[in-house]
């Protein structure tokens, strides 16, 4: 995946995806001493910045897969990217969704045109739910995190934060199923000026940490974080750059990850969701080491059921 | 008060502000069917548009009464903005609280040092002990928007807005103590072409309505609205210019301003308090006497408590 793959893939969905703006705050810096620059997805369309995935991934199909539609499995964000860069796109979008996914989610699904197929919570049972419609209606199967075109998508937030600010000395992502570190880090490869990608991640799901260590795909066998965005697993598309570019991965407590959200949301004013505090509480925890240097914060997303809160 | 005279006030408080955003969102345009600017002054340095009156009144002082310091009552944003304003000028705050004010507003002032004095929890009590603190230190007390310069400051804001939008047909705001509407409406007199300002208010107080109708200053028997920015009073200094400038003001219930305040929080992801919510909900009420209009809204404030959401 090189710069120009980047750019191309830049070009081609900015039509599609909003511009989000980069914030910074007195307060934070105070309390961080050094210079912190949000990238603020939790703007973006549908809310976090899997809409530049799946526009990415949906506009590199042929006009013939195009008419035959997209499918995915997902209760998160991407069932809702996917839905609507398929409406943008006037491509016809099927989720796959757990049956016990909350209303508020199928809701948001619906509201973009997607078409809801529910099946047992299980990571086979949706596996098999994707295939099958796949093999009936010839749709194409995109990966929530595990695609190349995905990746190359999700990078673009970094691209655009390195625009605005082209002397960062680090970035902070949170990971999940690793697409967003993963263009990130080729992002930041390409454009930045020796910047480097630092990982953050839940210890309740520490699989890109261990993975990291073991040099191999580790899996969680539980995955009780609130930060349920992270809940997934990396896989054989975005592991091998995050080998080549990741050095560091910081793992945070829940407690942790609701104090930062909470400081974002009492000193920012914006919304974030639990997924994007990790990364500013893994830079919280980890301050001395980034003293004075100039930090991009990818916050990844504002959708949160505002009426469970965790404080 | 002259177009040069908020001139003036703006180039003074410019150095202590933030120039805060505006923002818009195509699903609230989608769903008011006109085009909505929010002036995001939640981003504000304390959290509201506050810190404008409160820099301007200090700095409209001699040195020989900045050197006495100020003083005001206020359970409320003022009580920040002031106490910020001061610590910023070098200047001493003593603010008058209600013994009863909530410990996290309390927190927030003596965060930027100013000294708090409590009192009993009414409004002779606290008027009595700021009068006392004026005598006994010859400190200037500062109202929270029954003064010219705190109106002139609070005008700022709408200042702003018209320069980045300058055709808005209309521009919504709260009505608490009449200090932001009357600064904006001058603004809007000033700055705008043939921009309207239209009040909103909680039912549960709604003093500046029903003395628009009786064309003197009515008063609140009880104020039992969310929207906790708004249950002051009108006074004698903004009522004229409220009176002269403001054709409409439109009535909310608080289920309106709750419902208006999360469909901000869940589709813009910022974090607005009720008080800035009655202002959007007036919008959203009345909209199809907008329909295609340019509507600026002054979001005033996000100072919530995350611990107690209506939802």
């Amino acid at each position: 995946m090189t710069k120009e793959n980047l750019i191309d893939c830049h070009n081609r969905i900015l039509p599609f995806i909003h511009k989000t703006p980069v914030l910074s705050s007195r307060l934070v810096n105070e309390r961080i001493e050094a210079k912190v620059y949000f990238k603020c997805e939790n703007f973006q369309k549908a809310g976090a910045y899997k809409m530049r995935g799946a526009t990415n991934a949906i506009m590199q199909l042929t006009n013939a897969q195009k008419q035959k539609g997209v499918v995915t499995h997902s209760s998160g964000n991407f069932a809702q990217a996917l839905s609507l860069a398929a409406k943008s796109l006037n491509v016809k979008a099927t989720i796959v969704m757990p049956s016990n996914a909350p209303v508020v989610k199928k809701n948001a699904v619906k509201q973009y045109n997607g078409q809801i197929i529910e099946c047992e919570p299980t990571i086979e049972a949706r596996q098999n739910a994707a295939n099958q419609i796949v093999h009936s209606t010839g749709a194409t199967f995109i990966h929530p995190s595990n695609d190349p075109n995905v990746i190359l998508g999700q990078g673009t937030a970094c691209i655009e934060l390195l625009n605005e600010q082209s002397d960062l000395d680090v970035v902070f992502c949170p990971i999940g199923g690793g697409g967003l570190i993963a263009g990130s880090a080729l992002a930041a490869h390409h454009f930045g000026n020796s910047c480097k990608v630092i990982g953050a991640e839940p210890f309740e799901a520490d699989d890109a940490y261990r993975s990291l260590l073991s040099k191999k795909i580790e899996t969680n066998k539980t995955a009780n974080t609130i930060a349920d965005g992270l809940r997934t697993q990396l896989g054989h598309h975005n592991f091998p750059i995050i080998l080549k570019y990741i050095n560091q991965i910081i793992r945070v407590t829940e407690a942790e990850i609701i104090e930062a959200m909470r400081f974002i949301w009492e000193r920012m004013k914006i919304i974030i969701e639990p997924s994007s505090a990790v990364a500013f509480a893994a830079l919280i925890k980890e301050k001395e080491q980034f003293k004075n240097q100039n930090i991009g914060i990818i916050i990844s997303g504002g959708n949160v059921d505002v009426t469970k809160l965790p404080f």
